[in-house]
């Protein structure tokens, strides 16, 4: 079994993207990153999936960065509550899980981890890149020491979902995430345009789920409540997003991913309406070398077996 | 006959975008902006045009502004004879045209039109912004006089054609583009999306024009030539592109465009990798009021009878 | 008589540095640039300056460009009546002047004058230059026949009065202050840090003036009532400032001016917090070819005898 | 005796205001930031600094941040040999010192020694701020548990030395800058603007500090080689520059301040020429609230009565 480390803010589709990878992969912790909704939610958020994935079973969680990079103590961080539910979970206000999240910081526990792993450890990355970011900035030895990171993030010359212009994860910390994509590690980038295009579950697919009867499926639709209501009203999309199940899913079985290409990926630090903007430069204009394999189709039908056979596990 | 100034860099597409203004409408003036080639040489294009259209018929020529509002000495302004020719003809090399250019400026000419002409004269812009965003800082009263200005500029949420964010148009004067767009006035945009999606002209195409054996066949023919391969090389694209004349075309006929919404639209200034970039909040998220008519679809095979239209009727 | 146009946005010390301009030189027109206040009201305030230096006498008032070169519609252009009262003359409330301003725009006025008098004519600038700014981009045919510009305006490495950074002139218009300061035309930049070092002047000056029992130095005192107040609460200064004046003075006689340096000067048109800001680079770290000539020290005595002596001499 | 950690890019100055903290603290540890010359050598002239302080006595030095906060791969950091000398010594090429460096983190022994001892511990930083805003990122918690934190960096409206807008540690990493200014802990800065005014030590200075004949008035002599020519040079400066000794005499005797007030400050990050400048504001025209105790003049005199006594100290 493969092993990896996922870093999750830990609201809505994280939850599931962190069974699907419990699933797939000798999960060796999980890191916190503050994002979606209020950090110490987001970590009972990820403890509690855990439990709903292997009750009993321990897989580590360690608190990471509350706040973006260069967020200075005059900036409030946005959140998305509207996104996610107020809990994060679609409104489902779970009970606290029994385990406890770890005392090593996320950013040590990454850079250990890989240290002493050389080679072995991938990343998944489903939540703004500060924690692998700042974990690169501390400690530029292990980057040559990840054999891959899998990151959802950015969009491919599309809309965004938080601006016109640009993805909630890069949007939260561009700086973080023009790090980890110009460090110089393989990396396959999964963006919101994937998402919309592949992995919209509509009320026909819902009942699909309802219907699997097990753990599984009740979690995920009480998780996906919030969600449901929000992407119709503002995306006007119909049906519950799973962007970040689908990177998990990828990530696992790569002819998921039926289509990429290499390009020249850079995020827009600077702009005054496009901050988090992520410049997917297909035809090369900038002449600049290719730094990320870009996601640009998916087998919608192997992405939905995936789920099902996920959710169905769990009983 | 609807009353219109066309405001253009003339070169490649431009060029048939004039024929089709010039076949539908009473055109008051043309105006030449700094954009795809040398200004001298644009204005040259432009008069050439003219006497390809109507032999004989006068169609006066304004000079305008010739490099961006912003443009400060040092700034070299970059023209693009790499997709339309040396001679922004597709290398063709025509000989001077008979007409001269007029000696009062474009934005005067603009100005005083518009004052005269209260309500009656409408604006077709399909080069950078820069003339008439100068017109409206010099006479912000010409503002409400103006019924509409159909723009070829922009993209919305798509890949650009100068960079991977902006559209060539809005990218060499964003600032011009904004003063524009954020007026007040009725404008309708045509982006470069529209013209990837729509306006392509493939081999057959281009046979099917041949055939009609005019002058306007053969003097699409001619200006067409360097366009279509450097579209394959760059933009990976089977055929011609047409953005001006799409724009033209659905000024003169707006059933060609078969969708349309009206959406906040702003261009990015400021950004490193994004200056040019032009949002399109589709869903709003920034809460501003709507300012543009976006074309989202078109009626290609109209739109192709209206190109055939023109062409034929130039002996 | 050296020939000068002075682009002015008359209020407060515009008026003085205009009657020191018009005791100086042949004053072939006035332009105003939106700036200090309502634009309506600066053009009556060069108006009335006018006929208090020369009852009688008519030196042309040319309205310019209301707006910066960038102003988009949604922009609120900010005045400034709590430094020179809600008239921009002092809260005099002078009565309305007979002259009337002329219909031609001060962009054109200023391009034919200089076309009709190559090398002749002079230009003063003591406002925002987005005027001057717009005719070098109108016509930049005009700039070699220009021997001088001065320019009221930024400041040398020293604080700011409209923010910390930047200077009121080149903050409200930096583009415009750009494309003038780098259009390759001999300048002269008086700063905002000469004015606070050598211009201000303080109750015994205004007592010496007040006891001149001219016209003109009822008119000072009258225009200066707000600006006295407004200096001692913002500006901690001890008395009225005379940037304009000053400048006006220097360009008249040229040895008030007793250090200056040519360096290279540029304006920061992208900064958050520094937008406007005029680097003055000194020990040339950009390694950049100066353009501007930077008075850096004023014979104070010289210059308050020419304050004195045009105030004496209206009667 | 007070209790510090001194943050040093050591070269040059650095060298003199760590024997200046040495002499009037109790050093804690020394950690080190990327800076003034290659990260390794930084790390040896602070080890030999220690050497020549007090031979045989251990202070430990902690390896911390090798580039700026948001450095990315492609990111070139900008060391200053030419100021400081190859070796950032002045070319003196020192053997390497004794002791080795510590293998914890400067981060993580930053939040350690502050976690471990509340209250108690004072930071003085004396080049670009990237571990101490690392370590405020990493945990905040130890904000509020700082007394006091003196910062070489910035200018107060005054030139700076690597770009005309700026000093060079607040360039190096604006963002980590702004981190610790708004970080709520209360915080004396002392600018480039105070060095070039109070600091400067000149040919007759110099001969009075070799005239002490100590081991310590050598190697001042020896470190500062280069600087001299540099300051003669490019700053035209008369003798060589302290900055760094004038933040630690300052720390260590409040009195050698004169003057000082709180002003609102905030550090540039967007600016296309100000990155790095930083914003005093002195008038406050933001109408923030202030959160930076600005060193506004120096008793020079005392200044270098605490250079001489900490260089004859060392035999």
């Amino acid at each position: 079994m493969r092993r990896v480390i996922i870093d999750t803010d830990t609201a809505g589709d994280d939850t599931i993207a962190l069974l699907t990878t419990l699933h797939h992969f000798k999960v060796e912790g999980v890191t916190i990153t503050g994002g979606n909704v209020a950090f110490d939610q987001e970590v009972e958020n990820a403890l509690y999936t855990i439990q709903v994935a292997s009750p009993g079973e321990r897989v580590p969680v360690y608190k990471g960065m509350e706040r973006p990079l260069n967020a200075v103590g005059m900036t409030t961080h946005r959140t998305v509550e509207e996104v996610h539910g107020k809990d994060g979970m679609g409104n489902a206000f779970f009970d606290q899980a029994v385990q406890r999240p770890e005392t090593k910081h996320a950013v040590d526990f990454i850079i250990e981890s890989i240290r002493n792993n050389p080679g072995d450890i991938e990343l998944l990355a489903i939540a703004p890149l500060t924690n692998i970011a700042m974990a690169f900035q501390k400690d530029p030895g292990i980057i040559p020491l990840i054999p891959h990171v899998y990151i959802m993030g950015g969009t491919n010359n599309s809309l965004g979902n938080i601006t016109a212009a640009a993805e909630y994860n890069f949007w939260v910390d561009p700086e973080a995430a023009n790090i980890v994509l110009h460090a110089g590690v393989p990396i396959t980038m999964v963006g919101w345009d994937m998402c919309v295009d592949y992995s919209v579950m509509d009320e026909e697919d819902h009942r699909e789920i309802e219907e699997l009867g097990t753990a599984g499926s009740r979690f995920f639709t009480a998780v996906n409540q919030v969600v449901r209501q929000f992407n119709k009203e503002v995306h006007r999309l119909p049906g519950t997003t799973h962007p970040d199940t689908l990177l998990a899913a990828i990530a696992a079985d790569a002819s998921i991913m039926t289509g990429a290409h290499s390009y020249y990926v850079e995020v827009e630090t600077q702009g005054k309406l496009t901050r988090g903007y992520s410049m997917v430069d297909i035809h090369n204009r900038s002449g600049r070398e290719p730094n990320v394999r870009v996601c640009e189709s998916v087998n919608r039908h192997k992405f939905k077996q995936t789920l099902l056979r996920v959710l169905s596990s769990i009983e």
